[in-house]
């Protein structure tokens, strides 16, 4: 496997996945999602979209044989995730794109409404104001909204998933609301949360929505989920997540 | 003080409120909404709707020096809040009024869109099947939307309210987009959240909103409440809610 400058490689779960801190790294926010979404196990299609170094896709083929599409707008995320899924044998399983959620590639768009799983880790910032965004031109793009809003991503998994199929999505719960309007505009019925807490007594920083094309209300709370407990260490569910225990 | 058959007083904070088992007795649920709401504390206007046996009310007169109004559809639950605020000598501070909401007393219109704060702990279950409903018509009242709906007290909440005041409501996680939708319907901006959970690895089953009229979106979720710790105690934030320590 190559790796280039400033690359590294980081083992999550049975996988190991090319980082740099030239770009955005993975970060707790997908590996939540990775195991927070419902997957079918032995068969299906399961696309994520804003893939960056192809973390979420890895994750989940660890749970799950069916086929998985990543999409991923930035050439240098897209190469590093390629390679990730070369060094970890998982080219069968997991196709990768390098594309615009907003202009589909051919193979996608013939499964449009056919995907059982629609996930994604979007950009989180609204701001448009340059200097509100990273110098780093690969940062700003996957932190801001640049190249796709939450509505685009919204809209577009709408469209892909099928009937009853799934979408999940991680985000902040500042925008929880507009997620949850934006959802249900395109038909998608929120019905499981869940947040995560830095520790207990602090206030949520991402919030984990799962909804259904089509379902009807009937949203579920999961128990919460913590960070580091009153010591500073990472809780056991923590290091469960990680793999580490 | 006269109690009447089947009635008690409990003792909530430094306030006596008369119950019966004939009639909805006031649950966890108000206890929370009466201390996670804002309030002005030297002067302002108070509404509480749905009032129930006045606890409400009783525990933000705790709080706040504002003028309290509460409102309350069933005779002899207003006749019991009634007689629990002349029992705590809280006549000057809580006003009752034996209304529907959707017909308010004159005193009430007089200050529409002049109240700094609205609470509700409304009905929870939509069922209009007779079947699903208690056979104690004090309790249906209490539990199901059979003279209000949700729309309804989020809809009379914010004709209540002020420009920039705020309306806390306490619900069920399983109608929380529906009672986030109502509320932006009626441009009331969601902005504080906390949820309550039986244990720590247990689905939440309380959920509290504090939206502010016209606020711009920017929704905060506050550490997540615990009632019972792992022993089957209650937590020590449990035990503070209650006045017990």
């Amino acid at each position: 496997m190559e790796l280039f400058n400033n690359e590294r490689v980081d083992h999550i779960l049975q996988r190991k996945v090319i980082q740099s801190s030239e770009v955005f790294s993975f970060s707790l926010d997908a590996v939540m999602l990775g195991q927070f979404v419902w997957l079918p196990i032995q068969k299906g299609r399961v696309i994520d979209l804003c893939s960056g170094n192809g973390v979420i896709p890895l994750i989940l083929s660890t749970r799950s044989n069916a086929s998985i599409d990543g999409i991923e707008i930035q050439e240098r995320l897209f190469d590093m995730a390629k390679r990730s899924v070369s060094f970890n044998k998982q080219e069968e399983q997991i196709k990768l794109y390098h594309s615009d959620i907003n202009d589909l590639p051919e193979e996608v768009l013939q499964n449009i409404g056919r995907y059982d799983v629609v996930t994604c880790n979007p950009p989180y910032f609204k701001t448009t104001k340059k200097r509100e965004q990273n110098l780093n031109e690969h940062y700003t793009i996957a932190r801001h909204e640049i190249y796709c809003t939450l509505d685009d991503v919204i809209r577009v998994s709408s469209r892909l998933v099928k009937s009853s199929g799934k979408v999940a999505i991680v985000h902040r719960p500042n925008r929880l609301i507009e997620l949850m309007d934006s959802m249900r505009k395109y038909l998608l019925e929120p019905k499981r949360m869940q947040l995560v807490y830095p520790k207990e007594g602090a206030e949520a920083n991402m919030v984990l929505v799962e909804a259904i094309k089509g379902g009807k209300p009937d949203l579920r709370i999961l128990p919460p989920f913590f960070v580091y407990n009153q010591k500073n260490e990472f809780t056991k569910e923590m290091k469960k997540l990680y793999g580490l225990e």
